[in-house]
């Protein structure tokens, strides 16, 4: 069976993204600049058609971060900014026809809906009974490959306070922060085996297993 | 001029000491797991006497933690336990007749006192005109070498908002820790470029300049 791991760049003070999601800010106010270091990667800047882009460390570990990954498991606002009920079901995600997942996509939600299938290999199946009946269905999708704990924050505690994550790789981008949506609220008590950590002028890649 | 830089052990969270510090647990409930690295080198030990412990790269990030330090700032918490007035000045920090900072060390307080000579070449100083004052005498006694600030979290902060710290040299320590006092409470907008990030099975070393 494969492992559970979580995948998040963070700045140095957890947070994971800026205040105020909306539908042209996905990654709330300021957020955009956490994520620079994987803007800048040739990996990054090929999904849209761009040749240009920094190889080395950096695009090496954007490469990565989709290795051996059967399902994903996302909190209902990492899919989208709707709240409550779907409506007319017109949202279909931030990434546009053919988004980068390309496997099975468990969304985390109180509201039921019919499983969207994209392009590419995407599906999001809307889960409606919590986060260990998610996880299970995202393990059998995943068959012998890792399922991604994908975000947000308060998916990532959540799985994390259960004692759910096997593995976790974390992109710490090079500053302060001081607001926004945070890792670890609410979660302690955590021991961690440091596996790897290297820094480029962009950005820290930790990698932590339990 | 030398730098003023930062060096500090804090859990993946940001939390660099547990809650309810006492004459007994200076480091707070569960503060002591946060420098578990720290006690496993041979320099920690050789300071008790001790031949035992482990070489290596947290040995030597353990012996260069005082290199080119001229002079130390400190909180008042961080030198002891005692609040509001000084009573009797019995008090003379956590750390004997010898503290380990051999050079002068400037306690930021609201209460004057007469400065207080150690052995080994470490003078507590007492100033109680803000840390802009404080860094500016420890500047003086420094000359050419740099000025360390070493805590707690909220001197830290201070300093850090008030864009007065050169570098930053982390330890990591590989544990989701949940409670206590943590740095880069606000504190934000504080870009810096990452220099190195070395990992070892005990903690993860990270070293940032502005």
């Amino acid at each position: 069976m494969g492992k559970v791991r979580f995948t998040q760049t963070m700045s140095l003070d957890g947070y994971t993204a800026g205040p105020e999601q909306t539908r042209k800010e996905p990654l709330g106010r300021g957020g955009e600049d956490l994520h620079e270091w994987m803007f800048a990667t040739r990996t990054f800047r090929q999904m849209g058609g761009d040749e240009s882009g920094e190889t080395g460390l950096d695009d090496e570990r954007m490469r990565r971060w989709n290795e051996n990954i059967g399902a994903h498991i996302m909190g209902r606002n990492m899919f989208g900014p709707v709240r409550g009920d779907w409506g007319d079901e017109d949202w279909r995600g931030w990434w546009g026809d053919d988004p980068p997942y390309h496997a099975p996509v468990f969304v985390l939600t109180h509201h039921a809906r019919e499983p969207v299938e994209m392009q590419g290999g995407t599906t999001f199946h809307f889960v409606t009974d919590g986060i260990e009946a998610a996880l299970e269905r995202a393990r059998e999708a995943a068959g012998e490959r890792s399922v991604s704990i994908a975000g947000g924050p308060g998916t990532l505690n959540q799985y994390l306070a259960a004692g759910l994550v096997d593995e976790l790789r974390l992109h710490v981008a090079p500053f302060v922060a001081g607001h926004g949506e945070r890792i670890f609220d609410g979660v302690g008590g955590i021991e961690l085996t440091p596996v790897s950590s290297r820094a480029t002028r962009h950005v820290t890649h930790l990698v932590y297993r339990r």
